[in-house]
């Protein structure tokens, strides 16, 4: 585990300056005012000591051993410095030079020379291009870091891809006088890696919850299983950044594309993260989960000393899926037994400014007791006639009760208010400066419960899908180096994955396409298929709703003039008037599997963007959540007199996809566009595969 | 003017009082701690003095003249004190004392009373149910209100519906370290307005920027006056509350209550006025607005020297409808001579952690020369091993050539780096804590240029237009008592404003059904017209696509047989198969106009709600604007080889309706639903207009 890099007992510093404004200067100094409980040996070859610490010219000449050495010469002399705390049994260094794999292929082979040299050594690298690590436990005091914030300890840990985030994640829980419990910031991430960390701390019991910024991830699979594991244990919040790109992706390709980069937040999704786009809302969520218990519902009680922000609030809650729901009967016979005349008594209740502690008391506990309540958001702005230390107190009173989770909007001068600030505090209830802000945080706590008791459901396996088959029909297609299988190969998955398509038979020529149609029955679609011929509809290669053998004929004929290629065939379907159309595709992700995405064709995709997205293996219950999280929804139960479409048969075909890709890899996209899906019967009418 | 009120020489309480914890007691105290420059007389009928001043046993006794006088005893004691003041010549009375009109008809008797006492001694009220009036200029440090926050002298005035509202933006700015100019809580409001108050800092030359927050609008008119003439002079940002019982109320009714509550946005809107929908994000942006110049497009260039807070920003920007071109050859080539190699040279420019003054210096310049930028953002963490207060002149130098508008995402400890906070500050450089948070703030700088610079376009006149029909109509509708017009009616309306819809007959039984479809032509659709038959199409009164006179016969005839009712009409119409389905309505809001909206008709409409507003009356680019705001906008202008909507058309109808509606005020509801639009004509196929 991590324990000699997160609680080292001596750390030493190879760069270690003189010099106030360099980093070999900074850590030093940041050891020091952070009051490390260990040695600090400075490496320098030629001063005699720094910020009056006595220096070492080598690191061979320290006297005791090192849990951690930093790393801050010039990237060409790092290997080296591997080499010899290797051979000194350093166990970890934190390398903060940069220059390595991010700045190009020379010092990506720096970067390999130290790698290897640390392996061979059993020396853990932290870093390089990076911050390092802090840990405010007491017993350490490890500030093994050049950045400038001095947390106090707490039960918050944050990892950080980027340092510049990590940094303002820090600041703002310190600015919001919250602890932290440790701090990691690891750059390229050459050896000790994010999942890692994260693991560490899910070990660690004074980490109660973890804040985690990443841009990349570069072992998905490893991180899922971490994330799964660590996830079940304590909150994990994260934000995952560059969803613009995302969007632009999106919106440029068309085929699959659509799945491009979402592939992290499913991610989180999937393993139980609390996913942010916001890094101040997901700070102002940390702070209420780590004192605060977790609701059991979205059902939302509020007590406000003043209207305006009562209504703010409101709207920011029921935006983001909470209810306030009436009071009992019950409820509202002992409130208008406390409250003054001139309250409110309902959901809010408005105690109004002149409220004192027994009046707040009285509207808390009622609260707590009511049923249908889960937890409580407090508007309280401190009248300068109020005692508002004796209403703090009764705050902090219930709040120690751990019954249900409480978050105030607190609405005052905090440097005249200090008595009330560190009741409200030392309570650990967590308040926030505006009613937005606060509404959020606890709508934070409520998406963290509907996440977490989500049923999980079971990736169905079907027996009846011919996987040999598949594997012929690619092995064949990459013999002949296609990347692009044609209309009988993608028929043919599909047929061995029991995914219905329309009754199909290939002819080679005008007349053969009759036979075939004859045989199908009309009305029938023809199309011509060659691996020359890409986008059929949009260059005429596509004939529907052909009634008769003469149309067949004429629509074949005219198809052989106008390509004239050497491997052409017709496909023949049964054409199906009506029905919806809808779309599902599966995407391969570099080093995670498939993208599974559904939604409904034509203008809904292309103008909506209307779909949803899954990881694969999908579970029933992801299946189901397909469909129903797409904006147009409601239209697939039914709607205004027209039948809903057979959403068992759509969800199953959604699992046999999932299980086509997942056990067959090489398969890279996969679209069913579209789907017609009837009352009764659902129908792939296209389909495209690239492998 | 309201300057007697802002800028009061003398300041009396009626209702001082010697407890601590009591009103009349902290507005005396604020007064002192505020340093009041004039003389403060509290009224006490006992007491000697209050808080070390003299007491007054009744306002007679006051020796001098008196601006404002506060009144903070019990309400029904209120009426007799204003007269008193007006006895005493007292120009302005700031009643805090609560329970009046909020409370009932009891309390709006009492309000009454001493509204009219007030007017018959020229006395203006503030209030009642209010906190007052704060002025932090030095030559009166006026804080006639009970609140706790101390402000410094500043640009910003606040005007809030809500005192707590007020209370939460004015604690903010303190907390941000940002001046206020002026202050109101005007509660009740019975008689100084916000509007009112809006107008005097139009005309005060300290107030650069008016922040407001409002729940309703007593006299959308009078405000819509004044926001356009002050809009035009200052920025005023604003915030709605109650906006998710709009979401409720749209979900739930169905015609036109789809536009209901939308009305304050809208006028913010159409004045000017530039609207927020949370409270902290105002105040952000507010301070931007303080001190920075209005960007003159939304093209932003990036300086950062931390890489992830420009990704976030990044995103953050784009999503906010900002661009980040890419610089020109000039700029790469003089960057290239100033940055350190392992600088990223782009947009954005990651000048790199060790990067000084002269790296940042030359990368804002080049920002301020780019043809093709209108603002910068700056990502600044502070790295210890830099001269971090050397980067910041180099900013606040740029920043006070006032070119285009800075903001920062300024990443420190401030309690550390104080030096470099005060140089960014006095340079006028807003600073915010998150890159999300300056991206908002820089957003909306640039959606405020975009309101401003927008073409206000003309509200066209059509002359072709027969009032005095519609009055007819509507006249002979109230007279017989019906508040939802017939057919008959709703059609000979729009015919005489010239809005097309389906050719049309009224046939009294199923032969003249026939006979009226004989001289229509083929298809036809009719409709059972009766006040009994509201939901025409859920109970079967309508039958689309007849062919041919036994079709219509035997339709008309069933629906006879169906229908018993005594006034039952047939209307019988071409019927036009194919085309969008639109849907464009009216709805009048009190003391207001009327709402237009369009969108979309059916499951767009139903589904996605997929529907613009404006206020009528509307102007052609607000009409344009319409149409092309709605979600699925691109469908409009023809998709995937199918036809665009005749436009200008539809457009046409938007302008002839919202005449419709302005010149006659009474139409209360009004919606055509649906249109039917094709490449070459628009057809109205149904309509509702309810008086």
């Amino acid at each position: 585990m991590l324990d000699s890099l997160f609680k080292p007992k001596a750390v030493a510093l190879i760069g270690a300056s003189t010099k106030e404004l360099s980093i070999g200067n900074v850590i030093i100094k940041n050891l020091q005012r952070y009051n490390f409980q260990g040695p600090i040996y400075p490496i320098n070859p030629k001063a005699p000591d720094i910020r009056g610490i006595k220096a070492y010219p080598t690191i061979f000449d320290v006297p005791g051993d090192i849990d951690v050495a930093h790393i801050v010469i010039p990237p060409p002399m790092v290997p080296q410095a591997v080499e010899d705390c290797g051979k000194k049994g350093v166990k970890n260094v934190i390398i903060n030079t940069a220059g390595f794999k991010e700045m190009g292929i020379e010092g990506e082979a720096l970067q390999n020379d130290f790698v290897a040299r640390g392996k061979n050594y059993g020396v853990r690298i932290f870093g390089p291009n990076c911050q390092g690590i802090i840990n405010s436990d007491p017993q350490y005091n490890a500030y093994c870091d050049f950045t400038f914030t001095y947390p106090k300890p707490g039960y918050i840990s944050i990892v950080a891809q980027s340092g510049g985030v990590g940094a303002v994640i820090m600041q703002n829980l310190f600015d919001l006088d919250v602890g932290m419990r440790m701090y990691a910031s690891n750059g390229n991430a050459c050896d000790i890696s994010i999942p890692e960390i994260i693991q560490y701390w899910g070990n660690d019991d004074e980490t109660r919850v973890i804040l985690l910024y990443v841009e990349s991830l570069d072992d998905p699979k490893y991180f899922m299983d971490v994330a799964y594991e660590v996830a079940s244990k304590k909150p994990i919040l994260a934000m995952n950044a560059g969803r613009t790109e995302v969007g632009a992706k999106a919106a440029t390709s068309h085929t699959g594309g659509l799945a491009g980069g979402k592939a992290t937040d499913l991610i989180f999704k999937k393993t139980g993260i609390l996913a942010f786009s916001d890094a101040q809302e997901m700070c102002q969520a940390a702070v209420a989960f780590a004192s605060q218990p977790i609701p059991k519902g979205n059902r939302v009680g509020m007590i406000t000393n003043t209207g305006g922000p009562a209504i703010i609030a409101t709207d920011e809650l029921v935006e983001g899926g909470c209810e306030m729901p009436p009071l009992s009967d019950k409820a509202i016979v002992k409130l208008t037994e406390t409250m003054f005349e001139s309250a409110s008594i309902n959901n809010p209740i408005d105690v109004v400014a002149t409220a004192g502690a027994p009046q707040f008391r009285s509207a808390v506990d009622v609260m707590m007791d009511e049923e249908q309540i889960d937890s409580v958001y407090i508007n309280f702005v401190t009248p300068p006639f109020v005692d508002c230390e004796a209403v703090a107190h009764e705050f902090a009173e219930v709040s120690n009760q751990k019954r249900k989770p409480i978050v105030c909007n607190y609405m005052t001068d905090k440097a005249q208010w200090t008595g009330t600030t560190k009741i409200l505090k030392d309570g650990g209830i967590p308040c926030y400066d505006f009613p937005g802000t606060a509404a959020k945080a606890l709508i934070s706590l409520c998406r963290y419960n509907a996440l977490r008791s989500k049923e999980k459901g079971v990736v169905k396996q079907f027996n009846d899908c011919n996987k040999r088959e598949v594997e012929n029909i690619i092995g064949n297609a990459k013999t002949s180096g296609r990347k692009i299988l044609s209309a009988l190969e993608v028929y043919s998955i599909l047929d061995a994955y029991k995914i219905p398509s329309a009754g199909w038979k290939i002819a080679s020529d005008s007349q053969s396409a009759v036979d075939a149609a004859e045989e199908i029955g009309y009305p029938v679609v023809i199309k011509a298929d060659s691996s020359e011929i890409i986008h059929k509809s949009d260059v005429g290669a596509v004939a529907v709703n052909l009634k008769n053998k003469d149309e067949v004929f004429a629509k074949a004929d005219e198809m052989m003039n106008k390509f004239s290629v050497k491997d052409l065939n017709f496909f023949v379907q049964k054409f199906h008037p009506g029905g919806r159309e809808l779309i599902i595709g599966a995407k391969a992700e570099t080093n995670l599997g498939h993208l599974i995405m559904f939604g409904m064709g034509g203008i809904y995709v292309e103008i909506l963007k209307d779909v949803s997205f899954e990881l694969a293996p999908v579970t029933d219950v992801e299946a189901e959540e397909m469909l129903s999280s797409i904006k147009m929804t409601k239209l697939l139960k039914g709607y205004r007199g027209e039948k809903g479409i057979y959403r068992e048969a759509v969800i199953e075909i959604v699992e046999r996809l999932s299980q086509l890709v997942t056990e067959n890899p090489s398969l890279k996209e996969l679209d069913l566009n579209p789907l017609l899906a009837f009352e009764d019967r659902i129908i792939v009418v296209d389909a495209r595969i690239s492998i």
